[in-house]
């Protein structure tokens, strides 16, 4: 069980079921997932949060696909196992194939360990990097 | 002061002689940085970390910009100045717009945020992401 | 399993035994929650802990409602679930409203963010905050 | 120097010079902090974060100062010394005395053990949490 | 279900099948750990771990039951389960007694706490540290 | 300058003047270190801090070295600075070598790569670990 309980689609009114219905809209999906239930406990969290992400995750200089990859790389560092396995789902569905999530991977593996051979080893940083 | 002395270029004999002159050929630059200078205090360290940043960073299903992106994303996350600077600096060269990195960084802070709202909320993973 | 098993309640003797019945009696409760079971197993380590946890929690210029969302503040930044959904559970009792912990959920979710800007962008720190 | 310059006050304008004003403004302070400078290369994520904060960090079941404290102890959590130190000043502002601030640093310090002892004995939620 | 299904023993060829045989030899058990099997979606990832890990974790300076005592105090510190799990496990087979693992548990309890003190209190490194 | 400004020897009074003395008798040093000075802020969290440390710190099933230097780890993997030169220095003083250091690094930095393989691929735990 959740910490609040996931507000379920029949039991959404409102500025929530208004976004619910614009999530499965602009995602194509036939249900809403649980992220979005469970910030639905807080419309105005919901409401931001669906905003923000929209406007961060659309197209840009950045692919959709990178910046999929980019939010996985992210979540795989801080352990999120719900936002691994549901932005690799996206990333996915946006065309990222099973060889580019498996070279991100290794890139995520690479800097985790050379982040802390830095702190380890107490590295200045170079002049021409400043 | 660093935990161990980063090992000067005119220190350096053998096989971190040869790893200083790699870096410095295939990156075409002059002057080692203080991290492989760092990690020439044990030349095992040096020789493994190179050689499997070469094999991970070069160009693959993902192109060389992107998994520098990744990498930096990573390294924000961890809150490793050195690699932020000194990877945000690889990204430009390789060919990275300011945009990129803008974008890059506004992907980073929402998956930060988000991580800690699915954990805040508890969110459980949906079937169809399993 | 855990790595080492709870000491369960009766099984418990001597100091342990103690601490038991003192953690039920000023919790009012009428089980020795997991964590305290887990502790057990280094009875020393159990009494510091409960000790420590007592003095630290306590009333004093912050009231005890928001030192458990200081607490459950800093499980969601850790990702520690079992601290989230305890910790949760004791700001309720101890009189934290579903709308307080909403708003500290969304300050949590806002710092992270932050943070990651703050490191994204290398901000120097004011002279004013110094 | 960071990654990106910081937007100085004489250089900018547009959006960006009327969220410094605002800032200024409700702040009641005669120079933008760092921080906005940093991400007014971003315009967009300078006004959304901008507009974020105020709705989150504004006085609601909680208190502002119970909310700055919880921003500084995730800050703390994450090690971000800019936000550390620009939120312990804003919580002072705002009222929070020397020693709602030790006892704040101590609640995040006994979490952060905490956190790691759940871990290190991979504690189960007990039921009544759940 | 894994974001990539494990190899299984029956399905894996080449590389892959030697490099099972070479853990299940050298470890001397009789069935490949999920950890093998999931990197086996990249041979090249699997090969390279399973060297670097034999090499650094063999006995040196350090003693086998010590560096698999501070994996795991990493493992906590980063919260990861598997990793706890797998090496706390790896730790008792080469020796190491329940009380090392819990005076190991003590200081990463300790050192987390100490951690977040020192950013609290921002302290400043002393010279004869550095 | 400290969020708190360290209370330097000539102004500890009572229990700090004591505090500090024991510090600097068992120790063996002439200056007390800016972590004690900074929590003699809160008498309290510095006479819990001492005598915690005393007590998981001295010589047990583990020697004082490798607790030592699993503080360091976990202070590595927490990018504390401070925590990183001044328990590093702490080990050397009691006798570990440049070269336990420098395996100890390479420990830490292949633990961090893994905990976070473990996370991409969501690898499940092997019964025989649980």
């Amino acid at each position: 069980m959740a910490i609040f309980k996931p507000i379920q689609e029949n039991e959404a009114t409102g500025k929530v079921k208004e976004i619910y219905d614009d999530i499965k809209d602009k995602r194509q999906i036939t249900e809403v997932p649980n992220f979005w239930k469970s910030l639905a406990n807080n419309p105005e969290t919901l409401e931001r949060t669906w905003n923000n992400l929209q406007k961060i995750m659309k197209k840009g200089a950045l692919d959709p696909i990178t910046k999929e990859l980019i939010y996985v790389a992210v979540s795989i560092t801080n352990s999120c196992e719900y936002c691994i396995r549901s932005h690799t789902s996206a990333a996915k569905k946006k065309g990222a194939t099973d060889q580019m999530i498996k070279e991100m991977i290794d890139v995520v593996g690479l800097a985790n360990q050379n982040n802390k051979l830095v702190e380890s080893y107490q590295v200045e940083v170079d002049k021409v990097y400043k």
